[in-house]
């Protein structure tokens, strides 16, 4: 399998420029590291905590105009679910767990810091916290404009209580998939492709909305607002330099600095990859630059360098997003063949373009392996597929999900929040 | 006094884990020290300027789209009066005041730096400065669509110039609030309720927005973009992390890296808190999710926590910001109740929030005790609301503070800046 | 031409108050000193790498509602190209240059850290680089809803990869203006003067939108979103924080800390100033208090203090920032005149305020001369605008930059990108 991997990629591999990591002791003082760690993680975390804001307002203005103040109750719901249920249960689920095990304990988390652990352990709940959140608001985009909001909240608590953390914690709290072998720098499958699959189960329990495929055809539903799409992908560019540069747990010493500069650059060469390919495309295509392939691009390359942002050299970082993009744009066309509605085009985008990015991880980083990559992407996308699947099914045919088709038709806002979202007399 | 309060609160006080804080000696160089500590008022203080446009967007989004241009103009307006009162004469006033006084000194303010004063005073200055900044802008949404511009900047000059620094020197200037051992982490009062107590009094004098109430009942007026009102929330709820870690005033050592961490976990759950109980209650009472009350309930529960971010257990944060949102649902039918116009509610989340999370401290935090909370809260809200009603009041006498009702109809757009706000043709 | 100088502005250089630097020996060990720089790299990096959808959101708020999803794939797309092409050819343009020379050497970047450097080399290409990514987003705006996308991109390519770097290089690289003893501290001339030089040639050679002006007379076009145009100025003021105060390059050491902080409140204080000028002016002159031009305003003092941001005292920088307000409403004015299109104002803020804020240095910073100023920023503005137009002519006279008549008529998002920027519906 590792070699197969190996030959697959080799025409790719010659551009991966794996650079030597210096181990060199470091001079700084341990408390001021520490001090140093805390704050990555802090200032890291309130960029990865305004990705909630960059999906509200990617879904908010990729929806029809009639979907919208139930997208954005969605959102900030399930942002606080988020924090919540990870207190409640999640951080002591993911990283109680015993080493190379399956499951961790129920129990919530409590701060027990110290100088010699490195950083904060309140920094560090806060920093994985709004990693569990945005894996949840994956799954908001997807089934925009026909699931019920309480029961999508039940769902969250489900998922960042539960399912997220179970996952996680076979990777970075050290479980089987640790002990394997697996790497994901920053979650292109802990997080990204995990809240993709999430979804794509959804999609399938839920069903398409009302009135969007006629026959084998797709009928165009109208975007909200493409401006409020385009802050949105770009606030949630700005949060990954959290996301990814914040993955390198430290940045106390001239090792971890250099890596986190490395990282930003990376994250910066692999989006700007994926919405050239996606204009290039679309315009060569359809003769239309298209705007939304753009936006989603760069979110598909942001996913595909996330599991390794530190080995690659630039060139390699934008070939990566690069494919990512291209991933995007076909991947948006396979759900539409097999008439899967995803709203935002989140299936491609995370989903996707997570599993592209952590199986590409070997062409750079030499301490990996195919196989490895190929199982934990594999064991990930099962689970998390598997585990949602059962899920909306029972809350589909117990509580129910789906708002009527009279309802979506008159708009969810007049149903789900009774809040028109937008009143704009000229 | 001091054992009215505990027996009022008993019920919840048993909620309350207070952690004994370590005093550890720090093995970090000074001027490291200084180094972080600037460092973390100018980040935190990027953050809470951030806050004015998210009071900006979070009015926009909620007044009618026929005075959303007027409401951007107030906003920068307030924000750059506040830069320029606080630096010619708030500053000083606040900070220059005799230990235990009642008022500081007319002067403008220089920069003094010292490593052994623990931070670039330049630095503080900018933290401070954006905290009057906010003082204004809760001020701006209550009085929309119907108060003139430049009056309402009139207001804010005195706001910020002298009103805000005299009360808040009373606290943080080690005024004679200090001396009582009021406790006020980061300004639930001193900020929250002090802006709210001013817009209080303004509303009153202004009077409601015309058509606004036919006989007792209330007229409702349309949201022009719950998309634009959601970033406002969430950009607010981003720079509230700057507002509370910053007010820790240091992160140099291992005490303080490990009290902003928590401060940010707090700050988190207490907004989530708000925003889940906001969510249940309109579901429950009216049937529906009312997103516009989840925003505020995320305001309220952060305002709720200002007041000591640092000392509860995050059950008792996610508690005192419950609570928070069921004040903010409650305050607002109060309003509606006395026929006062709150445009965007910012009277229950800012006043009566913060007069909750600052009554709440003595649960949480051993060393505070009732009594003195509630003349830090009597005092501060009575002198704001004073102090304002009068200003309002000769305003109104003079020059006029009302756009008149024709003028309203048309709406406020035409009269006060000249542009229209939205202009869509799709 | 220095004592000409010196005379012209003597009234108002007895309001500069230069306070003398201090450069006492750090106690900052060397490696804690490169983790802050890099540190600071980053954060400041990031907040630069927001003005672009800071300049996206102003732009898509600032053109009709039929050229926003248009104009907002041209600033994605910008941003991509610029980290690209900056990383294959420009960082080493502009840095590759020999000490006083006038070009740098054609080859990719790579990062060679060391501690004694004092940062991350990855981490100074990332913040260098999104100031060249800046240079293009200024472009962008006055071209609006009549340039067409790829066109538009080809420029970007050449204006990221060449012309930008190579008059960066003059000043940053260490080449000829620097060894002249030429100011700009982070950019007023380097990065705004420059892109407002290409946006002008731009403008000139790709003539109004159709139906602009009609004989002496300019047609009103409304604008799409004003709070859309309001988050992006105050995106852009958030963003400003980084550009100064990451401009004095180090924050390891009680110097460089208190540097940036004074940095961050006169950046602060100009934008203020700038803001009330245009407000004062508007209302003054016009009766109405325009709010496009108060959002003009603050981004005319930002950029007008950009030159020197460090050496003002407060009230200089007010008057600094206030002045550049002036010049952004003569100036605009000046362009009615002179029939040039420029859709957001972006010539007479980032080039007029930028060559009014450069040749001002020397009132506050007594180390400059005026005359050396005042060759820098000729040859600059003179060395972008010939090349630029240069550029604009060939490409109209090869694949042609401008979108027809009709087409502009219908909306350049129909002809463009095939996406309909809004579609609401209450």
């Amino acid at each position: 399998m590792k070699n197969l991997g190996k030959i697959l990629f080799t025409f790719v591999v010659s551009l991966a420029l794996v650079e030597p990591a210096i181990a060199a002791e470091s001079t700084v003082n341990a408390e001021t590291q520490y001090v140093f760690n805390t704050f990555l993680f802090l200032v890291c975390g309130f960029l990865v905590m305004f990705m909630a804001p960059g999906f509200a307002m990617l879904e908010c203005g990729l929806v029809t105009s009639r979907s919208v103040s139930t997208i954005a109750a969605k959102n900030i719901g399930l942002y606080s679910i988020a924090g919540i249920m990870f207190w409640l249960v999640g951080y002591n689920l993911a990283y109680g767990i015993p080493e190379g095990g399956y499951i961790g304990s129920f129990a919530p988390w409590s701060d027990g810091s110290k100088i010699d652990t490195g950083y904060a352990d309140s920094s560090d709940w806060w920093f994985q916290m709004v990693f569990c959140a945005t894996t949840a608001s994956i799954v908001s985009g997807t089934l925009a404009e026909r699931i019920k909001i309480w029961p999508f909240f039940l769902f969250v608590v489900l998922l960042t209580g539960i399912l997220y953390p179970i996952e996680m914690g076979w990777q970075w709290g050290g479980g089987w998939l640790a002990s394997l072998g697996f790497s994901d720098f920053a979650g292109s499958t802990l997080v990204h492709a995990a809240g993709g699959a999430a979804a794509l189960a959804g999609a399938i329990v839920l069903g398409p909305r009302v009135g969007r495929f006629s026959g084998k055809q797709l009928v165009p539903f109208a975007n909200s607002s493409i401006p409020l799409a385009t802050i949105g992908v770009f606030i949630l560019w700005f949060g990954w330099f959290g996301f990814n540069g914040g993955s390198q747990l430290a940045i106390g010493t001239f090792d971890d600095a250099t890596a986190v500069a490395k990282i930003f650059i990376n994250t910066n060469l692999a989006a700007a990859g994926g919405v050239m390919t996606c204009a290039l495309i679309t315009r060569l295509i359809g003769g239309k630059t298209d705007v939304v392939q753009m936006l989603n691009g760069a979110l598909g390359g942001l996913v595909a360098i996330t599991a390794e942002p530190l080995a690659p050299v630039p060139f390699t970082a934008i070939l990566i997003g690069g494919i990512g993009g291209v991933i995007v744009v076909a991947g948006s066309m396979l759900l539409v063949k097999l008439k899967i509605d995803d709203v935002v085009g989140a299936i491609p985008v995370h989903m996707f373009a997570g599993i592209w990015g952590t199986l590409a991880v070997p062409l750079t980083n030499a301490d990996t392996n195919f196989g490895a990559q190929l199982i934990g992407v594999l064991s990930i996308n099962v689970f998390m597929f598997a585990a949602s699947f059962v899920i909306w099914t029972i809350l589909k045919s117990t509580i129910g999900i789906r708002v009527s088709d009279e309802a979506q038709r008159k708009g969810t806002d007049v149903a789900e929040t009774g809040v028109v979202a937008y009143s704009i007399r000229d």
